[in-house]
């Protein structure tokens, strides 16, 4: 455990590259970064009104990438993650963009959502600061989104991830760079009321200690001390004062601020903005500066995964219990549908030991959907699983699972658009073929079938005698031949 | 309460009417049936391959609707409900006939979703059946689907219903009314395929008598008991000499049956293929039919909504606790939502009552979504409502329900082709203006607005000296200007 980790984290303000060491110091893993690197892409700025990235934005965005790519080429792709925040979760064309930036970074690309960014910037600034029993929050402005977390030690309590960044609300608010006293109020209270509906809850929760991990926070935190706004961190009476110096001059430039470096300039407006709002909604007098941030929390996330302490277990045991899953059916089905999957894909290479996991977690989050209703629950199970807030997934994760728990009964012609990859299809056999055994939500000594693949020829052998003991489970194994064909495999039923 | 009620139900197989005068006995409300119609539309066999009705069928079941409308037209709309059923469920063209057909029997129709069907079926056999404190199971084979109820005296404990029926079988299987001994074990088996999946539940619940309760219930008791088969009720050794006999004749004609009405003749095979089935499956040696059923179940509930024991509130309660809502925030927003709209529809003709309890109902779950994920949680608790098993509720009126929860935030503009009703944009327009007002989660002494509506014209008086202490609250009443405007309202915003 005394290797090299990489996170990329592809943010709407930055792309950037931090490179870790894993040191396990007497059971405590620490990672010490070894290499950065920091580009100013503002991919946020690159939306148009259609909410679709324009090409000199991409094209930049992707020279950026092949840079950190060459970086990273020594790398097995086990020890590196690239996730991509706000402004992917909301661009149109992400589809279009999104293989050709994977293909320039020559890593696959995750995109998370806004709770799982939280999460990770929490641990990440957890990771950074010094050991503490306080409670803290720790706010992030992005380029795209404002994350706020309060949470003790490495356990965050509250996680919330809100649509405004530094780098949006500059290009709405401040278009040509003019600051005037009208324009910041706007921008303030278009922050403040998203702000607000999650206020109460953080007012309540409390905490002990303020923390701002960005680039806005950290940028503010030097302008105010270097200006003697403020005698240490961000203050609301530092914060009025620049307003003010801003306005009278009417933009940065002209406001010939000290401690500013010069690709803040932009962005500086949308983030005061925010920034202020957040001292306003949840009554902070001073916020201190933290390093850490997302691309650490991914390292850790990562260097956890290693030792098999995939958040993401946690996240699918708190879904069953949530959502009061059959346990004993679960892991019937969960473990014909791996042993099964491990027959086909018999030597796994990389992408399918990842596939593997996911459909196990599928195996055991297929039937969540029952809590909305039976018929058809294997819709509301996708439903659920592609929307649901799910610690440690990405949403390509997410849409995988939900993909797996769509295909487990039903109609396959409605997955044609969505499966990706051939192994898919393999898995979706495994966890149907998994499903119709156990319909009867009895144990079976030892699953009374043998499948092969080839290509798009599926052939599943099974025990005579078993099957004319049941014959229901004959029966409905051979209406798969139909489905299969309407998704181009041929499914062949033989007698062992 | 010494009244008459109405109930008309559309199911798959036959339509039938039935009038009943409600008595209050000491406290017990009975109903006894005054007078009934039956007619045998088999809707279902009028469905096409591609799920759609066709003319001559739904030009046949419009005439049927006419006459019934006939013998209903002195009714109070208050004291009619008419249900449809599988065939409504699952066709295609449903939004098209659906008007007609309500516009032929003069009243609404509301299509209910199958597990309804059961609590209506149950409830309807148990007020029929002598008191007991056995638990029992009722068996319900319509023309399209066939409800499975455990329960003890009128509480149902176990429900479902799928999608299997006497018309649909008969005409998958049998469509010739040939009958053969291999054709009747694949019917059969497509039956326990579906059963399957519920069976083990129900013999785990257990029960000490079985009940069928439908027409086809009904024919194999007369059958089996004139023909000899069986000394009372329906049995599996009766079943299997009633197959033999069909087998060998070929037809149900051929059989010449004792105790076998005509329109029953086409039926027959593929009701018998899956009550064998409901018998293996459901390890049954004797079931006895029982009257009833889903129209006598929809004459208790409509006397229960009388009697202010509306069914769906105690279903929104026990959403509001599954989905762990904020109580106070739920009766902060219902309570202003509420007095919004009495001020804006003071009179309230029939349907704004029962819009006005729909609307109640929407603000106490329009937060249900977040039980999924915090962003655009008004979705999530529109996807829910749309398609969770809610006893006491209609398909529409959850439609109802879905479409107020998705307008209570964001953008109108989705909106536009669902709203059906002016009406419908006033209670939206109450429940978002009440969500802004409550977005702190804080109380407020008297609502600060006044709200008036003069066809598409809205405007909304403020009280100044409130708003000005409520510059946020300001700042998104502002934001609906625009957001009314894209659905063809104007929206002033006027200080009182």
């Amino acid at each position: 455990m005394n290797q090299l980790l990489a996170a990329v984290d592809l943010g709407s303000n930055s792309f950037r590259l931090v490179i870790g060491r894993v040191v396990d110091e007497g059971g405590t893993v620490q990672i010490y970064p070894v290499d950065r690197l920091k580009e100013t892409v503002r991919l946020a700025a690159g939306l148009r009104a259609d909410k679709t990235l324009d090409t000199s934005t991409t094209d930049f965005a992707l020279q950026v990438l092949r840079r950190f790519g060459e970086r990273l080429r020594s790398f097995h792709p086990e020890r590196v993650r690239a996730v991509a925040t706000n402004t992917f979760r909301v661009a149109r064309n992400v589809a279009e963009f999104l293989p050709l930036a994977e293909e320039a970074l020559g890593f696959p690309i995750e995109v998370i959502a806004g709770r799982e960014e939280a999460r990770l910037i929490f641990s990440g600034v957890s990771h950074s600061l010094p050991p503490s029993p306080a409670k803290r929050l720790v706010v992030d402005i992005g380029g795209g989104s404002t994350e706020f977390i309060v949470g003790r030690r490495f356990e965050p309590e509250l996680m919330e991830s809100l649509y405004m960044g530094c780098v949006s609300f500059s290009r709405a608010y401040f278009p040509d760079g003019i600051v005037d006293a009208h324009t910041m109020k706007q921008a303030e209270m278009a922050a403040r009321r998203e702000i607000e509906v999650i206020a109460k809850q953080y007012r309540k929760a409390g905490w002990q200690e303020a923390y701002g991990s960005s680039g806005t926070s950290k940028a503010l935190g030097a302008i105010l001390t270097e200006s003697g706004f403020s005698e240490g961190g961000i203050t609301r009476r530092g914060m009025d004062k620049l307003k003010d110096r801003l306005i009278k001059a009417g933009t940065v430039e002209r406001a010939q601020l000290a401690g500013i470096k010069p690709d803040r300039t932009s962005v500086l407006p949308g983030g005061l903005a925010i920034m202020s709002a957040v001292f306003d909604e949840l009554n902070i007098e001073v916020m201190r500066t933290a390093d850490g941030a997302l691309r650490v929390g991914v390292l850790y996330d990562l260097a956890g995964r290693d030792a098999s302490l995939d958040k993401r277990d946690d996240t699918v045991r708190q879904f069953m219990s949530r959502y009061k899953v059959d346990r004993a059916q679960a892991a019937r089905v969960r473990q014909t549908a791996l042993e099964l999957f491990k027959q086909l894909v018999p030597i796994p290479a990389d992408e399918h030991q990842e596939l593997t996991r996911v459909l196990g977690w599928a195996a055991e989050l297929h039937e969540i959907g029952l809590s909305i209703a039976h018929n058809t629950y294997h819709r509301h199970s996708a439903y659920i699983l592609e929307h649901a807030d799910m610690p440690g997934f990405s949403r390509q994760d997410q849409a995988l699972l939900a993909l797996l728990a769509l295909g487990h009964q039903g109609k396959l012609a409605k997955l044609q658009h969505l499966v990706t990859h051939h192994e898919q299809w393999i898995a979706i056999l495994c966890l149907r073929l998994a499903a119709i055994l156990y319909r009867r939500r009895e144990d079976i000594t030892a699953p009374p079938i043998k499948v092969s693949v080839k290509g798009s020829s599926v052939i599943v052998k099974t025990d005579a005698a078993w099957m004319s003991a049941h014959p229901l489970t004959d029966f409905t194994l051979r209406a798969e031949e139909s489905e299969w064909r309407k998704v181009g495999f041929t499914f062949e039923l033989l007698e062992l």
